[in-house]
């Protein structure tokens, strides 16, 4: 199975699609096409979020505004799943959390000159789509399989953290990670203490105003258009509105500042 | 076969895709992502529409504002297909169609506890995928074939009908029930009085103004830019433009009363 | 394999693809649904842009603004590939270079009739679909082997050739091909003459003003928010904005003018 993510839009998936499909015969699964455009950060949110979801599998991913220059060319294995693509930070957030344990966590350089590049803008297409073809038919595990890849250590990959709230018993100072497509506005809270403290409201500022709203565990647990604080399926802190859109009713956006209490 | 339709956008159903694929093997397609968000009725209207084409599938449906409410999930057998989702509706307007004959449909009661799901608010992910993907492997024909399914009555589940239009020979009083992505205003005055009838033109009432545009069997009959009323894949009158958008044209929107005469 | 290709966004793909599945158990591979619509000289260029990276296979196309009009259905061979869908023009650009050798194109008149079409605004779920669900699983290497093809010439097809650009030693005039996703303007002057020259700049008249602009290999090459030149993934001399939007900047949209000095 390899799994495909990109920034593209359409039509230029397919072209990877053709590509891999030209090597090997393998399972084509869509991660999204529609990643926020050049946004390596929030690409790297949602493949953390999204990918281990699956079972073991190669993980092709294109976010890649610095094609052509001279950013590197990576697989990054992590337990049983090898993610393919720039290095550029977008890898490392999924593949720590695809490891979990960090011991299961390995990296390889792609020899660009092997594929001959026609052009520079689309190694998605010419370097990095053959690549995941062939991990996925020959593997990695022993050196050498593939002549192109070469042995390097993880410290040498470029790092992208996502920012880490500062959480207390009763408050957190964070920000927005990402926007998702109903406009809920996902913190980078973790939802842990608020799930163990269980409060009836929150008292949410950085947006518009400070305000206090309910914290409920659905979005159905308040009136249609009403906004609440709820833990969603990524595990953070959301504010959201029951049917609405809660970047629009908070006025916020991705690294926006936030403050909750409880 | 596992269909997936939701009005999720990116790259939350990639999630679902991965809880099935790590459960089964079953070829997934995706019906749509982009459904009208939280629209209960547009979805069924969509799902009616596309579902009877394909052959027997699991179908995956994931338009549930109330999820983590008290609504149920449910499976509903209807001849050889089943759908999976939440109980509020969007179900059996398709499951109707796919059994044609109302003998055929059977539902069945997730027990959502069996799931364990770690947070209310995605249910498509935690409950629905998982159980479409037991579905698809271990059939729902012996029971307690799945013990988390619960045989009930199909007279138990939230009916959602879409509306009837009131039709007589030279006229007919309806509803917009969906615009397509083309423009194109899809009517619930079903084709075949006036595909029998056959008449030159329609009268048209109930957007901004009522005018009389000719009754043509394809866009292309007509002038690029033109009015035209038609009988379209659906079955169901559709007021369109030949290269246009009608719901622009006609200034009617979902819900809008429509009034034709012929 | 059965690709996919139309202008249809949401969800009326997935009856096209219900009905090949119920037909045949080929792979699907969706190569867009969002075509410009109504646009065949579009979907031409793209469609020659992105099938040839795909191992041989039958492509169903779908951007059929006459459909149910008198214009014809047909498939066209080309070498090892089948492409499936409207006789205006869309299938000769990809089939000629999927063919590369003249000799290897054919091509077969679909007889409608034999599908008895039950509405006729939908041809891609009713007519080209069977048919490309047939095709995959007949082929149409000996005649009569699908009834209802019916071979013709070549020369009899609606023909449409892309536009074709003056080139010069040192000039080139021409005009925008498209827009892609990412804002970037593809233009018909092919880019064999620039990487040969590789000047350092190149002048730029057609839009908004005339300008001089860097000539380079890749967007990351100059400073976010400037303006390039470049030789993109599909052979064409591109203007492009590194992580911007060159349609913007250049104030230049499909079938605008462009004259190009270096």
């Amino acid at each position: 199975m390899i799994t495909l993510a990109s920034d593209f839009g359409d039509p230029y998936p397919a072209a990877m699609k053709g590509v891999i499909l030209g090597r090997c015969d393998a399972r084509l699964v869509d991660v999204s096409h529609t990643l926020p455009r050049h946004d390596v950060r929030t690409a790297a949110f949602w493949l953390r979020t999204v990918l281990p979801w699956f079972p073991p599998a190669v993980h092709l991913v294109v976010v890649d505004p610095g094609v052509g220059t001279d950013r590197d060319g990576v697989v990054v294995a992590a337990a049983d799943h090898y993610l393919v693509g720039p290095d550029n930070g977008v890898l490392l957030p999924p593949a720590r959390r695809l490891a979990a344990d960090g011991d299961d966590l390995a990296a390889f350089l792609i020899d660009e000159s092997h594929f001959s590049p026609p052009v520079a803008t689309f190694h998605g297409r010419d370097v990095f789509a053959p690549t995941a073809a062939d991990v996925h038919e020959h593997g990695i595990d022993a050196p050498g399989d593939l002549e192109y890849l070469e042995p390097i250590e993880i410290a040498d990959l470029v790092d992208l953290r996502l920012p880490r709230a500062d959480v207390g018993r009763e408050a957190a100072e964070g920000e927005v990670l990402a926007v998702d497509s109903f406009g809920n506005v996902i913190t980078n809270v973790p939802g842990s203490g608020l799930l163990e403290a269980d409060p009836g409201t929150v008292t949410v500022g950085g947006g518009r105003t400070t305000e206090t709203v309910p914290f409920r565990a659905s979005y159905g647990a308040v009136p249609v258009g009403e906004k609440l604080v709820t833990v969603a399926s990524h595990g953070y802190v959301e504010l959201a509105v029951n049917r609405g859109r809660g970047d629009e009713a908070y006025d916020l956006e991705p690294g926006s500042a936030v403050r909750l209490s409880w």
